[in-house]
């Protein structure tokens, strides 16, 4: 099933989740490679929030840790060896990963909504394996070619930045439209970076902490509102799209308030299986409201926007780490200045 | 601001809601008509749920009947009198009534979302009169003209006909969905057929009582669901769209988790401000939920789907009632057997 | 790479394309299957144009016909084998034939648009075998499930009314629309009736031959036009859409002059590598102009377009051939009565 | 009609065309105002080709001069009057006017489609008086607020910038899309900034003057091509989108050739009553072609990527006239070096 590379490294060392909250350095094997895959030699690791989730809690949702797990699925790298099927020439090149392994021929699939695949691989996702490791396995069309103005950190990012772009789209975002976000972590603010790129006019973010939201509007946010202060959902905001970042049922309930007619909102944040809607608003001005999962089709739109410089994933890390300190990384959310963690598996 | 009709009347009889479930015939003025307008002399009249809600408690939400109002707003009628722009030619034309009339100003009017117009003056909501009454006044393009073949009570029907019709446009219905119907009320047995004429494969309508659901198999259900007998959310239905004709926060929750991913789900039912959704499966399926209110450019599809025998308005009329029993009318919905009235003012 | 069947048939007969005009009967190898596919032996082939051009002409366009070619991909059968990743429960299966196997891979396939892959391997075009053959070779999510209601000769044309679900779409057509067809043949025939399935209420078809337009009348058509006597152009037409499936230049410039603003043209028809457009009006207007290219995701609307009655495809059959026939059932189309011909190769 | 205003003026200079290269300084009534519009002193006045071409010919395609004529529609100004139903607060705003007065009751009104209005008063445009004037009046919703940060020539300007707003709406430009625009003259340059500010990652402007080609360098486009060197067609471009502000035929055949599949072609220069196309490449990609009339709803978007910097206009201006010179203005297009002639009215 795959070729196989002269000289190639038989084990590598990984970071590996084997009970709650314990991650170890073992070797492992090398993941084997179809002819239609690349191997990569891993640069960069971003820490998400679901990283740090199976960290802490063995599961989110449905989805379990039964056996040891390989966290981490915001990578960049290099391809050190390619399947049968792919060009040599692709040896090499620094790419940024889309860590999804759709199964190509379900209904989702060829509707391309690949993301919805019921039968997907997805890094991270128990029993797949991520990349808090030397090295780690991806489709060919899915190790996307970053250009060298894109460091190994913002090429990792393009992962959350995806979530941002799938946002965006869902939200309609288009040049002069206005935005509500509520949350100033990781993806609110990179929400906000988005949301300028995709030309909005008007963004509003709204958050808890002064710090955080002084650091939105760093990070494009044309307003700032503390939800205790202004009461969202009466104070005219008239946005065309919320966006919940935040994950806490009272804003979502609020923000969806401040939609305007025909208006959009769509919930990002993740913890609640189920939540009360204020559903005689959105019927009579006929909001809609949905959810993101994952992303389809975004690499190359992220890739532009870093390169171009009208996103700034680099400034987001406040934390690297070496393999042996990925515990760490994965605790280091608990800091109230970290935004983003980086771990170096090389 | 009027054209005079040279002989036209100057009062009519009509039926008023003065106070909570007390309705009286009165002489009022007959209403003046713009150069822009026609007067109808209105031929049939359907009894919705918004009429028998402001008969019984005064209000729908901040809509408060704080005046004497005529109720009615599923209206057919034939043009007795034009306005100085409208042709004269439009006279004894019969129509059926869009009851609606924007401000053509606003943000919304000027996107084509007339249906959302903060300035709306709308039928028998108020302090706007319905057409409990012998005569009506409407702009002249939303008189429709209906062919000979439409009864005046379908025409007048065509009403809730445009929210069955406006409910498959968001709910995405093409040739070979599959969709979800909660509630075989009027709505339900509305959008059932016009789920067929859209299209549908796979109508599914779940209802508590057993003769509602037979009477939904003969009106286009390819299957019917005792909700106490089949789990919605877990049978396996997987349906494109959900449509929520029932209004109940149950059947909603359930109703919603039967979509497959990438669906959607349309409200239709109302009466709750607030409403629990299943959020995480609206977030991992990527679903879409949203609600309708009223409707656009719907008249011309309805009279074609009634036209050519797609769907069926006359067989759903159970009760027929002249001016003075508008009460009656106004009371039927509690028996059981009960579908549609039929007011005729005339 | 594929898994062997038991007793299974190691050659087969077949209706081979040798040169112009010549095909002979000869004993070819069965093809084999791969893990994701299934072998089918084929009960029924329409025959379209594109076989008749090929017969003819050796080539359409940029596809040379350089190697003897099995014609034919409008095919219904039975499945007899399945390769290892396919249930065994689908051998006995009656099935229709979407007969392509894009590469899954590419950027069109990963948008859902597997129908423009520039990787395509369709049936009966050079160097790929179509179905004039006792056995075909499909993945097995392109073997679509077929009821007993519908016939062998239905299920084969599932393919061109697949052409015309893919119209239809195009061209917006909604229940209300109205959609002027020019030419009436098979393609004309199938999308006046796909027309009146998606509910146009108004479709005029346009053919210089009175015998094919009253066919039309009997296919759906509502109207229908001598174009040398009514001037397409100027007859206030004013449909939402206009579809070619004539090829013929001037019914293209007239027809798109007969589209209200906003509107769209969708050129089935083939024939020309450029053609003179009426820009002006396509701009004044905001016509939308495109083509069709196979299409996406069509048969499960087919096969509940035919199961339910709403297109009928079994009456078009003019002509029925066995595989020794099958060079007549390529010149049938010369016959003016001739809609379609059907070959049966087992 | 009009309500009046104290001490207004009665008569107005204008720049009036009286017959072909003839305008005349004319002491002409100020027009009335009606209930919902505004009257605006003129700061600012783009010359536009439409313009251009009513001086030089007369005429545009079945528009014909036959009365003397205002010309001028690329508008900004101060609000000096308004009718009665307009707040009196709106008086001393600085407005940009968006040039058009649809009947708002038509069926492509109510559809949100105002351009496509049959019954439009635009401009400039036979009989519709323009702005080289030095009051005009437009519709209280079209008079469009404009920041302190715009200039008059800027918020004149928003005019050619909507046009060019509503092609990138067509062409579906989002983040990281691919374009190639013919011509690198005023519209052209406008375009390709838009592109860039709609996230185009690749703006490819085609031209055959070098110090043009060099101009569209400065503005957004990141490749400048001369057709005449580069064979546009058959270069590999692979754009999502091509957009001709050239009107030449050539520029228009080979530039549809080089979108991609599934793409669009929108055709902005006008010139041609007919053209031929490469029917064969626009059937078989199902690219879309189309073209743009006007817009709706792009000031609010224009305001704010000018108000931002990322669409710079007031370096456009090449030419400043004042009434008398209007003439001078109208010819200004034939020096090479010219861009954007302003004429100042008051």
């Amino acid at each position: 099933m795959s070729s196989t590379m002269t000289d190639s490294p038989r084990t590598m060392r990984a970071s590996v989740l084997t009970s709650t909250r314990q991650v170890s350095i073992e070797d492992v094997p090398v993941p084997p490679y179809a002819e239609d895959e690349v191997l990569v030699e891993v640069a960069a690791v971003g820490v998400c929030g679901s990283d740090t989730h199976y960290f802490r809690h063995g599961r989110i949702g449905d989805f379990v840790v039964e056996q040891p797990l390989i966290l981490g699925h915001e990578v960049s790298g290099t391809i050190v060896a390619v399947g049968s099927e792919v060009p040599a020439s692709r040896i090499g090149e620094r790419v940024a990963i889309e860590p999804q392994k759709p199964c190509r021929r379900c209904r989702q699939c060829r509707a391309g909504r690949y993301n919805l695949c019921t039968r997907m691989e997805f890094y991270a996702t128990p029993p797949v394996n991520g990349a808090f490791a030397r090295y780690c396995v991806i489709r060919t069309e899915y190790a996307h070619h970053v250009p060298d103005s894109v460091s190994d950190e913002a090429a990792a990012l393009l992962e959350p930045l995806s979530v941002a772009i799938t946002t965006m789209r869902k939200a309609g975002i288009v040049p002069g439209s206005s935005i509500l976000i509520a949350g100033a972590g990781p993806i609110g603010i990179i929400c906000a970076q988005t949301a300028r790129a995709f030309g909005a006019a008007e963004i509003i973010v709204s958050d808890l902490v002064p710090e955080r939201r002084q650091r939105a509007l760093r990070y494009g946010a044309t307003r700032v509102l503390d939800p205790r202060e202004t009461d969202v959902a009466t104070a005219g905001l008239d946005v065309n799209a919320f966006v919940d970042a935040s994950g806490a049922p009272s804003a979502v309930f609020a923000g969806i308030q401040a939609v305007r007619p025909a208006g959009a909102a769509v919930l990002v944040g993740l913890g609640s299986s189920r939540m009360e809607l204020p559903i005689e608003h959105i019927q009579n001005l006929e909001i809609t409201v949905t959810g993101i999962f994952r992303y389809t089709d975004t690499w190359p739109a992220a890739i532009h926007l870093v390169a171009s410089g009208q996103v700034d994933l680099d400034s987001l890390v406040t934390g690297k780490f070496d393999l042996e300190h990925a515990a760490d990384a994965l605790e280091s959310d608990l800091d109230p200045d970290s935004l983003k963690s980086i771990v170096y598996p090389s």
